[in-house]
């Protein structure tokens, strides 16, 4: 199918054709031949007017959290109102091993064969900065075919949680109610990007659960402040960080769940943001395909492969300062390309 | 003063020789003309066998923790101990003032008039990165200098403790025993970095300093492990970041923090860290100044420099796909080039 084919199947497609045709689009845009890269530059062209239109929701949490069960019963949620809801993963793992952890559509019975879901699992070829940007593409056919929430879900792995927090309109980071739990997510730099962080599994234990919800929104307090200078923000115009109980095994809590949701999707609108953020997403993912494509033209130039081995091990031994290294090798580049 | 005579005076000059050949060392290095630059690649060639041969601590903390107090104290006792005590600091705050807040000279009245020390402030034009490297450069002159305990301080501002950590053979966090204050360490990824944590001005408050210390422990302790399993680390051939209690301003823990500090150098000899740490340290320098390189060559490029703007734009209003952006200004360049 040409590019315009394709998109023609993902704006007016029945809905068989229109799955094909999804699928296609996002084979095309994960493709790293050189020619269907092109014809992927000319279908993202032709796609962009008609995306953009969704909720972008991005949800974090170490495996056992229960983000399979939380994206079911949330997905489910949104279809009975109305929604269509789109499922992506980002998983850097599974560049590793072939496969995804996560995206599995067994993990999700219900929602996997439901008509107005779309789940997709992990790319898995390429650095994390690959899986991101091909996950990042996947979005915007997803929103071209008309699915208004699109979630992408992470487990929390290297970067990734970042990587997906930089994609998505709003970053929910999924918790247990353990002790350290909410250090390692500190720790990691999650609790400080995440919008808004969900303590799963509060029925099995209220106390355990209660006493989570204190120190996590304790600590985002503490996060939130600027020098621990001791003042919280009253500022009503910007979003603070909240904390919501739920059990996604038995269904409780989905809806308040959603009602937080709504809230930082209205302030946010309001006040601005989401408008800004998803222009900074843009130019942020503009700049980091520029440096990565920069380094692979580097790493890749004749020159460069001759000299590098041998500079490097001169640097590693303390025979040259790095800088000089560094200054010879781009003379080197800079000379022959 | 030729490249050559600089390393003389440095390495045989008496000592106000060699301070200034030090000075105008250092100024050689940290000029940004393109002739200083190639003189400076000489020297830093030429001064590399020099190198390598004093003990690099990095001292790091917020305003108003006592680094320097404490500096000063560290500074007289290894005096004492017969060593040479060099003084750098890396303040990014510095290239916006166009002063440094750091290394000034007043503060450590009694280290900055001996003989044996030698303290610099920061470098104050660049970016962090340009700061951190010739910061790094400052370096090799005092070791090439005879001085053999180099500490480079840096105050808690963005993310200059990360480039001091990588620039020394151990980093060490003062800390004031102030609840939150350990939260915000962590969140910045600081703690995690330590491989010595210094609670200061323990004299005022026993109480707090030991509930300090054992917060600060407990922490360290959960920030060693992976993914939260609760199993400590038995293994005596690696590190185990450690605490240790002072007071600066009354000298008092200066020599309990220099054995921990022994203790760190001693093990990292014997198992190796030592020399990897370097070595890592090294061709990470040498990559982020290629990285820096590249960026400044790109941007720098009449072609991409006509472009950039409208695709900016056209990016940040959503009319064009950020990858698409990226593939036709790496486009741009490759052609011109």
């Amino acid at each position: 199918m040409t590019p315009e084919q394709l998109l023609q199947g993902l704006l007016h497609g029945p809905a068989p054709a229109q799955r094909r045709a999804m699928a296609k689009a996002i084979t095309l845009l994960e493709s790293t031949r050189t020619d269907h890269r092109a014809q992927a530059d000319e279908l993202l062209t032709a796609m962009l007017p008609h995306t953009g239109n969704s909720f972008r929701l991005g949800i974090s949490g170490v495996p056992g959290v229960g983000k399979s069960t939380f994206i079911e019963a949330l997905g489910l949620y949104l279809i009975g109102q109305g929604h269509r809801v789109a499922v992506l993963a980002v998983d850097p793992s599974s560049t590793v091993s072939g496969g995804s952890i996560l995206g599995d559509k067994t993990r999700m019975e219900l929602l996997s064969v439901h008509e107005r879901a779309y789940i997709r699992p992990s790319p898995s070829s390429g650095t994390l900065g690959g899986v991101a940007e091909k996950t990042r593409e996947s979005v915007l056919v997803c929103e071209a075919a008309g699915y208004d929430v699109v979630i992408v879900e992470t487990v929390g792995v290297g970067q990734s949680e970042t990587a997906v927090a930089n994609m998505t309109d709003m970053f929910v980071l999924m918790q247990l109610p353990n002790a350290g739990d909410d250090l390692q997510a500190i720790k990691k730099g999650v609790m400080e990007i995440a919008d808004l962080v969900v303590i799963n599994k509060a029925d099995i234990d209220a106390i355990a659960a209660t006493r989570a919800e204190l120190q996590i929104t304790s600590a985002l307090q503490l996060l939130g402040m600027h020098g621990g200078s001791g003042h919280a923000h009253a500022d009503t115009t910007q979003w603070h960080p909240k904390v919501v109980q739920l059990s996604a095994l038995l269904g409780q809590g989905v809806d308040s769940f959603w009602v937080a949701v709504s809230e930082f999707k209205d302030l946010q609108t309001r006040n601005g943001r989401f408008v800004t953020r998803r222009q900074q997403q843009a130019l942020s993912w503009m700049w980091e395909r520029i440096d990565a494509g920069l380094k692979q033209n580097f790493r890749a130039q004749p020159h460069v492969q001759t000299l590098l081995p041998q500079l490097s091990q001169q640097v590693a031994a303390g025979q040259l300062a790095a800088s000089t290294a560094a200054r010879q090798l781009l003379s080197a580049y800079q000379a022959q390309s």
